[in-house]
């Protein structure tokens, strides 16, 4: 097949390209319904073996998928879904180099309130409402495995203003 | 064209998966645009002629694309809308078998505070701010037409702790 | 190669516009990045030269990517930095014509509280939350240019209820 376009990628290696970005996308997309169910098998089908979750000095820091999955399904997580909780994604910037990517994405976490006055929004019911618990900037590291895209490094942080949530954004503005 | 890669899909058949991708993340991103305006032709003209809309033992269920474009775009909605209201998707986990798709996303309704202080932000202006009225789980179906896709079921439970929004979320990690 | 599909298009034709799709998928993933670190020298790079930047009639409406990018990277913007911001961008819907495109997204600023008390959700540690400044519709302008898209209007409104944001909004709905 014929080099393509400025790139000098052939057409099989840009769909490629296209492909891999989605499964990024997907790895993304799914995160939140893992999350907000507490599914360990799942967190575990979706990391790299030697994964490193990184959410700051405030948490622990789980190495290798096992810990990682642990994390996400202990009985503390479950004691916080049925309360009710959600993990919000934002639209991911994707930075794909071979068999290597890293996103830049941002998250909420928003929980029911649980106190405070009912709200009517027409046509939309009563609720008292969400809060957003914290919005934080994510920084994913992905590997191109045998078994497909896995995620090697997560590293969260939140964006209150400290240096540490704008270095993971300022890496998005590069190249 | 030969088989491309270890899907053992032609390139004609990887390209028409992405294009249906795009077109259900742009059915989903289009969403919001016409619930916030109340668009009711434009939902009549997205939905599956059978379609279903489920958003709980809480609210009114329209079956069928006339009833469902008419609860998006009836007087109370536009109450609704003239009082500010902001649909907010979050990224789609998308998953395409054939003529059908199912997508999970999640979605939060906005209003604007019209009590309490005002906020201001440097080089952003004063607001009285907005209120998460509901974050809700999403599950989208969708089945290919001779007109494009089309939605046929949707299915929306708030993220509150109760297992019916969990189910929906579940299902996004299967497969 | 030969026309593919029901478009009339060519493979290379196909492939093209889903390129140019995601590079304006990734001008949208970037701008939170770039406006939550003030990064004057990104915004300049992302514009284009004759660009106009429009958040109505309560904010200056630079013209001209180096009025632009000085308005992102301010000394009263650095400062909302400082006090901790977060642009959170929604899924954007996009259509691309040729060498002009046109987006629709949607877009939360969000600021940390300062007042109020700290709640704490198990494994997701403790937080004062944050609170939902703005939502607004975007409605932004692209243009291939030879150094890539690049964004050549910006209109930005509040979803407060008034007329000016579901004009945005409902350009979404057409074609």
């Amino acid at each position: 097949m014929a080099a393509a376009g400025t790139s000098g990628k052939t057409l099989e290696e840009r769909l490629r390209l296209i492909e891999d970005r989605f499964a990024i996308y997907d790895l993304i997309a799914r995160h939140p319904s893992s999350a907000d169910t507490g599914a360990g098998e799942f967190v575990a089908s979706v990391w790299a073996e030697d994964g490193v979750f990184d959410r700051g000095a405030e948490f622990p820091r789980p190495s290798g998928r096992a810990a990682i999955a642990a994390g996400s399904s202990n009985p503390e997580h479950h004691r916080a879904i049925e309360q009710g909780i959600a993990h919000f994604a934002g639209l991911p910037y994707v930075r794909i180099e071979g068999d290597r990517a890293v996103a830049i994405s941002y998250l909420q976490i928003l929980v029911p309130d649980r106190v405070g006055p009912i709200f009517e929004v027409p046509n939309h019911g009563a609720s008292q409402g969400f809060h957003v618990h914290r919005v934080s900037a994510n920084r994913w590291e992905f590997v191109r495995t045998s078994e497909g895209w896995k995620i090697s490094r997560r590293t969260l942080r939140p964006l209150d203003g400290s240096a540490e949530a704008r270095d993971i954004l300022k890496s998005a503005l590069e190249g």
